[in-house]
Formats: C-alpha cells, structure tokens, sequence
C-alpha cells in the first residue's frame, strides 16, 4: 500500500475532527475553513520527465529490467518532498517543483551501485528514497535532473544470529515489516517512532532517528553495529565488533549522512527478546518545571522507563498527550502536565522499575494518573500525523520541530524557542498555540518537541517560514541542537551549517568529495552544494 | 614526577619478581638471566637536534617563553615512543631513532594553534604527547623532524554543570588528577584502565581508551559529550546535546584520530556522582566457555555489574588475574577461571545489582569465591605494567595485545590469536605461555586481552614482530577488530587499513587533508603517509 499523496499514512486510518475541535480552532486561533478545494492527484500537471532514452536505458540495464523505472505521473508525484507541513501544503496546491525525472527500484547493492554508474554517465543526480517522511526537506535537493532511488524492493532480513543478538537488515525494510521479520526469532528492534508505521530502516540511519521508547531501547543510532554504503566510488562496510578503538568510528560519520555519502544498502543492528510485559501509564506534574526534574531524576539515577515523556501546561490542557483523544472531553482540562511512563521486558525486570521509579516520581511531587492515560497515549502513539491532515483540511496550521540540550540549558531553550514561534506568528497575525514535550531522555540532557496550532492566513508557507527561522535562531542562541532527530535536510541546513562550523563542514565536505566527487547524491542536503 | 623512562610508572613501585616465579619462567618457558647490563639515561647517546634557532624562536614564541621548549637529552629520551614492550627493549639498548627533536609545552588551546603554525612554517611535524603511554607505535611518527608536543600544562578543570553532569577537562589532565578534581565536587568520571595512573583525558580521547570499568561506566567514548580540536586549519568544536541528528556526529570522527587530525585540547565528559559503595568479588567457573556464557547473560540481559571481567584456565593457573598475588602461593594453583565482578554506585543499587547478578551466575555453573579475589584485583589492578619491567629485568619476554568481535566469534577468535601466538612463538624457539581474560562486555560482544610470556631469545624484537603480525592476521581472519582499547598507532595500521577498507581509510584521508594539508600530525599514525 501507498502512503496517501498529498497527506500521511493509509488514507483509510483519516478521522476528520470531532466539531467541538473546530469550534476551538475557531474561537481560539481564528481559524477559518479553506475556500480553495484540494486537487487530486489526477488534477496536478507535471513536466515531461527531462530524462532521455539513453538515460533510461542504462537505469533499466542497471535494475534488471524497465518495469523498475518509473516515469509515470503518480509515481513521480508520490515521490516529490517528505512529508513536513509546506511539502503538504505546497503538493495540495500542485507545486511539484521538486518532482524526480524518474524512480528506480534496485534489488540490491549491487543493482543500486550500478544505478549510481549510470546516473553518473548520464549526469543525474540521485535521491535515496526509502518511506519519503522526512520532514526536513531531505527529499528535495537542489538539482532538478534527478531519480528518485526508491528502496523498497530491498526489505528483507538478510541474517540473524540470536548468541550475539544482531540482525542484518536491508534499508527499504519498512519499521513494522521489520520488527515482524524479527518477531518470528523472538526478538525486537524496539524503534518506535511517530513515523514507524511508513519510515525505513535506511532512513532511521541515514537521519539518525530516534523511536519513544528510546530511553529503554536507545535511538537509532545507538543501535546501529555496521553499515554498508554504497557510493560512486564504491563500497564501505563497517561494523566488525560492537566496539572498537581502530581508528574514528566509520559508523558514525555515515549516520546522520542523509545520502549525502552514499546509498545505505544494509544496517546490521542489535536486537532485543520480546517483551515479555509491557505496561504504560501516566503522572500528573504541578508544572513543566517539576516534571522536567524529575524526568532528569529518573534518567541520572535511574531506575530508567522503557519510554518517558512529559507534556507541558499547554499540551497538556490540549490533550495533544493523547491525540487520540483530543474532542473526546475527557483528557482536556486537566491542569499541570501529563508524564507518561512505560516499561517493556520481563515481568519481574519491568515491576522492579516500575515500583523505584514511582518512589521517585512521587518524591518528586509527582501524582499517579493510572494506567488510562498511558494506555490512550499508546494507542494514539502513531496518530499525530492523521490529526494534523484534519487540522490541515479545516484551514488549521500545524508542524512541529524538536531540538536538545543538555540540562541546564533545557528551560532556557524552552522558553525561547516558544518565544520566538509565538511572536513571529503574532506579528503575522496567525497567533499560535505553541505546545511542548519531552520524549527522549539522556543522563545529561534532552530533546524538546514543539508543536505550534494557527490559523493558516493568507499563505501559510510564507507565514510559516520566518516564524520556523526564529525558532532555529533561537535554538543556536539558547545552546541547542538544530535538529534531536528529524534532520537536517534542505530545511535545518544554514543552521546546521552554523552549529558544526566552518571547519567541521569543510571536513564533511572533502568526505563527500572523495565518496561522490560528482555531487550526484542528494545535492544541497546536509551539506551547501559547492 | 616523571615516568621512568625505560620502564613504567613510578620507580618507587618497581618491586623484583620473587624467587619462585623467577624459577618457574625457567623451568616452563627457558627464561634466563639477560646477559647485557642495562644502560642509564646518561648513557644514551642521542644526534644533535636538527631544528634551527629560528624554528626554536617561534616555538617559544607561540608557548610564552623559551623554558617551555625543552632540547635537553633527558626531555627528548623522555618523549621517545611509548611503552609497549618492543618500545622499552629498545630504549633499554640505547634506540633513540625516533627521538623527537625537542619537546614543546602549550598552556592552552590559542598556544597550540600557535605552535602548530609554527611548524608549518618550519617544516615540523607535531606528536601530540600525554601521558606517553602508547603501546602500539602512537608516538613514533614516520618524520624524523617531529616535535613532542607535551600538554602537561593544560591540565584543569574548566567547568563542571552539576546539573548537566558535565565537566570540561583540558587534554593534560592525567586521569588521577582528573578523579581528585572532580571528587571535590562529588563526582567520578568512572574511567579506570590499566594505565590510570599515567594517561590522560586527552590520549584517552585520541585512542578510544576503555576502562576496567567499563560495563558501568561506559568505554570513554561513551563519556565523551563534546570535543575541541586545534588543527593547522583552524578549530573545530562540537557537542551542543548529548545527541543529535543534525549529521554525522563529529565527535566520533575526532574519537580514536590518534593526533593526526588535530589536536585535542578540550574534552566535555558525562560525570557520576561518587558511588557510596564499592564492592569486588570473585567467581569461579569450570571452563572459559561456561563463564563467557555467564558474562553474555549479565551483559544481554542484567544486571550489568560495573566491573566484569574473566581469565581463562592459564591466567587463573598463573594468577595473573590478581598480579599482586603472583608468587604469594595463594592464588596459583586453582582451577578453572576465575571471574571478578564489581559493583559501585548506591548501597540499595549495587546490593540489588549484586543479588540478581549472584542468582545468574549460579545459574550459569558459577561458584561464588567471596570478597577475597574481587579485593586483591581491586589492590593489584594497576600493577601489570610493574610486573612486567620485573619480567623484563629477569630476561623473559611479556606484552599484551587485545581484540573485540561479536558473541559468537569470540570463541573462534580467542583459539585462533592463542593458536598463533603459541606457534609462531614456539617456531622461534621461545614457546610462550599465552592467557586471555574478557575485560569489557556489550550486549552483542565482547574484548579479549591476551597476554604473552616467554623468553627473550637472542632478539626478543625480532622474535615478537612475526607473532605479533600472525596475531594481527589471526584477529582479521577470525572477525575480530585490530583494537578495542589500544588503538592503531604504527603498529596496527597496515591491519587497520584492510579493516576499514580502501574507500573507508581514502575518506578519513580526505579529512585529514583538509585539516592538515601539509601532513604535520603524527605523520604515519592512524593512517598511511602519502
């Protein structure tokens, strides 16, 4: 099954808003119904692809057969930009300036090696494509002679050895047909991110994901063992001991590459036995400020959740803590801030932490909220996305953007991010409702995931843009990281460019230079094309 | 104080091998007294330096002052390689080819840029020098005019968040000077290898160091949250948030660059607060294989002591898992293998982790063999490197090499690095007494150290080069990687550029390059010279 074109996820799991949410959007943010109706996918007019014969020739040669390239209109539109709200946007009004000229489906290293010789030959750049969610603009480089290098005829589990529990996986592999594939063994990969239903192994590595029970499980990119990279100028694989002092850590400089190095065409990851329990529930804050000392608490001393998350007063009151449950009148209203708390494992493992840290959250002037929260948030875990097609289809604004920092920093963080979204949206006339979370932990910091809520005015990408530079200008000035797991893409990349130096992104550069001295992969993402 | 130059540590320490060992190195291994009477430091014949007055003059210009360029004998036979064994047999016969031409001491971060200029302009190659603890080749460029630069004095504590548990460490810093400052504020880095007492924050940094506990505190990449690196080129600095998505994380490209990148002149560590409670004790198993597979269950499944380590049955039967205790006739004698774990944090966790660990190891076929074991490890855990100038002092031949690999190679790779020591020894004349012990565990792997003893032979060098490089070769066949915690250095490299691969080292190269276009860091460590 596609992902719906001009929206997120399987078009059969959309809800439109409950009218008690319209009639919020309306009295609070002002929002209005759009007046322009959505085109179709049939409506949006494309240009001819600018790719020659020769050109698809040799990518037919190089995939085994013309019926992996694609030229037709929907499969360059379906593979046109991620899934951020302006690429929603603009595709709903039919901009497809970012469209590939066409999209190539290898079968394996050395099918994707051989695309990428005739790319080179044929003077096309290549985007690695794997379940099209980013967010960032990873997806949209700044060359319009492009294929789309679609992964998802790589998605096997290529090997797996339960004494040193590691599985080799292929990059198109999408997360649940993963963790399906590994569920036959017993075993987990234990990645849950809010794109898990649609995102790919390959992208979890190439944009360093992180999944909501990564305080139990890690992020992506600690989970991560060996990496082989299919480049231009040939192959790299990495990964021959969980640890090693032989030299930097290959691993680490191809996560978080973006495609700008290479084709990522196998991660080989560590894996965990099923849990045996999995139980979540909620805490009730007095305010973010108490709550956010005791998540520190708990991931400084321990004993750590499996999956930890703390709402803000706003979020909270919203109950965007539990999408599912937004309208339903029961989780809105409620004062302070909603913690969730999960433990995955064995049944004696997961009763041991739940019974410290609930010490802890209590000492911590935290109030046991029960298991309904956490079960509703659990459920609704994947859902976000949908809500905002309905809050985009009645005119409403909504994205969200994350960053982290370490302790210290993270109030002042908060407070200026929400700052800077807050006015620039004010000044726009969109006032917003600018709601925060915290969903990923470390001993010594943590990410804070904002989600602002507008009107969407006049032009919403124009209203959107200054507003999402103030809250990256904020994020530098207040010591944080342009992006904790979205990326960095065409979006984050001036920014980005900032936080790593001019020194340390020359480095990168002459990386990319010796992997992709043509610059066909993904120009302009990550890195300034020259 | 100083090392001692043709040995370790601190003179003071130095104690001979009782009579009873000396005995035994006889009748096992042939070992018998050194014919040749050692030399004295003022024995040493070195060349002239070949660095000019002008060189000399802005060098102390870039250091503050002359007395901060050392060209006397002493300070350049005291920067003269490192200490592997190869390296003290050499110094110890007068080898002085790889002296530096003299030894240079920045007072920060702006002086090393300083010097680094400097010896562009004067044709100087630069080693970084810390603790000068190198046992693989670290300190020995392929550039005969190199200077030392020594970073004893950038040894502070720059800044600690107590909050944050973070602390900012100037590169000089030898890591017991490291745990005293951070003690006066209730905190422990938790960073403890054999070579404690000498090394510092910045060598640990530059060759991926790992303590001996390491299964609680992390390898000390695992500590590193930020890095600063002076390179001819300018400075890169990295480390907003403990994690990140926004790239390839800088950090682990300078993790494990050996110097040849730049050198690092500040280090942001993760700090724990000062454990309440240690405790060590031992373990008794009646096979390698059946203790490995104890410590594969405590390190997949917990509890994770803080210190887990096993000797195989020839370590245990020589003792050497308790060096302190090697001809006191206690420990010899036993056995089996012996495992210590150790425990450390706060008294509810560390009897917590200590009771579910026991039940495990029960579990598996352990024997509990009390405190006893556990504290004579604790007391003789820096002791090896004395041990071994003892060794040396009565004519037999002992060094170490270690390894890492996933679960289940280990096994595999442990016969194979045993097998080709003990024949390519044995061939030589020499045959050897080979012991192994696991010192630091992951969930999908683990290391294993080995170490060597055997008689010296006409030319111990000469008898340790073809088994160290069958051992080299043994590591790559078996799937092992060419370090876990000693690093490349010379002595790996040839190793280290077949595990990395061509494509992998030409990207570390183009890095390199452009942070040191002219070639003047540790030419010839980490990576192949032009």
């Amino acid at each position: 099954m596609d992902m719906l074109w001009n929206g997120w996820g399987d078009p059969a799991k959309a809800a439109p808003l409950p009218d008690s949410v319209t009639g919020l959007l309306r009295d609070l943010l002002g929002v209005t119904p759009r007046s322009t109706p959505a085109l179709g996918l049939e409506d949006i007019r494309l240009p001819a692809p600018t790719v020659g014969p020769a050109a698809l020739k040799a990518l037919a040669a190089a995939v085994g057969g013309e019926e992996h390239v694609r030229t037709d209109a929907e499969s360059r539109i379906r593979h046109t930009r991620g899934k951020s709200t302006p690429d929603l946007l603009r595709i709903r009004e039919g901009d497809v300036a970012d469209v590939p000229q066409a999209v190539v489906l290898p079968a394996g290293h050395d099918e994707v090696l051989a695309v990428l010789r005739a790319c080179a030959a044929h003077g096309l750049a290549v985007v690695p494509f794997g379940g099209g969610t980013s967010v960032v603009g990873g997806l949209a480089p700044q060359r319009s002679a492009f294929v789309a290098l679609d992964l998802r005829r790589m998605n096997g589990l290529l090997d797996l050895d339960p004494v040193s529990r590691t599985a080799v996986l292929q990059p198109g592999l999408r997360a649940p047909e993963a963790e399906a594939l590994l569920a036959g063994h017993g075993f987990t990969l234990g990645h849950f991110p809010q794109s898990f239903e649609w995102a790919t192994i390959g992208g979890f590595a190439a944009a360093r994901s992180s999944g909501q029970a990564s305080a139990g499980y890690g992020r992506f990119d600690e989970m991560v063992l060996g990496l082989t990279l299919a480049t231009p100028e040939g192959t790299i694989e990495t990964g021959r001991a969980p640890r090693s002092a032989a030299g930097p850590d290959l691993r680490q400089l191809i996560l978080g590459s973006e495609g700008a190095f290479g084709v990522i065409t196998s991660v080989t990851v560590r894996i965990r036995p099923l849990p045996e329990t999995r139980l979540y529930e909620g805490w009730r804050f007095g305010s973010f400020e108490e709550g956010v000392t005791a998540l520190r608490r708990l991931a400084q001393d321990g004993p750590r959740p499996t999956v930890l998350r703390l709402s803000d007063e706003t979020e909270t009151l919203i109950g965007l803590a539990q999408p599912d449950a937004i309208g339903a009148g029961s989780a809105p209203g409620d004062a302070g801030c909603l913690a969730i708390t999960g433990y995955e494992g064995t049944a004696e493992d997961t009763a041991h932490r739940r019974e410290r840290a609930a010490a802890v959250l209590t000492d911590c002037g935290g109030t046991p909220a029960g298991a309904e929260p956490g079960e509703r948030w659990a459920h609704g875990r994947y859902s976000a996305p949908y809500l905002r097609d309905a809050l985009l289809d009645v005119g409403a604004f909504a994205e969200t953007l994350e960053t982290a920092a370490f302790w210290s920093r993270v109030p002042g963080l908060y407070t200026a991010v929400r700052t800077a979204l807050t006015d620039t949206l004010t000044r726009a006339g969109t006032p917003p409702l600018v709601m925060c979370h915290i969903s990923h932990v470390y001993e010594n910091g943590a990410s804070l995931y904002f989600t602002v809520v507008s009107a969407q005015g006049e032009d919403p990408v124009a209203h959107w843009t200054p507003a999402k530079h103030a809250a990256n200008e904020a994020v530098l000035a207040a010591g944080g990281t342009i992006s904790h797991h979205h990326g960095v893409g065409t979006d984050h990349r001036d920014w980005y460019v900032r936080e790593a130096g001019p020194l340390g992104v020359s480095a990168l550069r002459a990386v990319k230079r010796r992997l992709d001295p043509e610059g066909l992969l993904n120009p302009g993402v990550l890195l300034p094309t020259d």
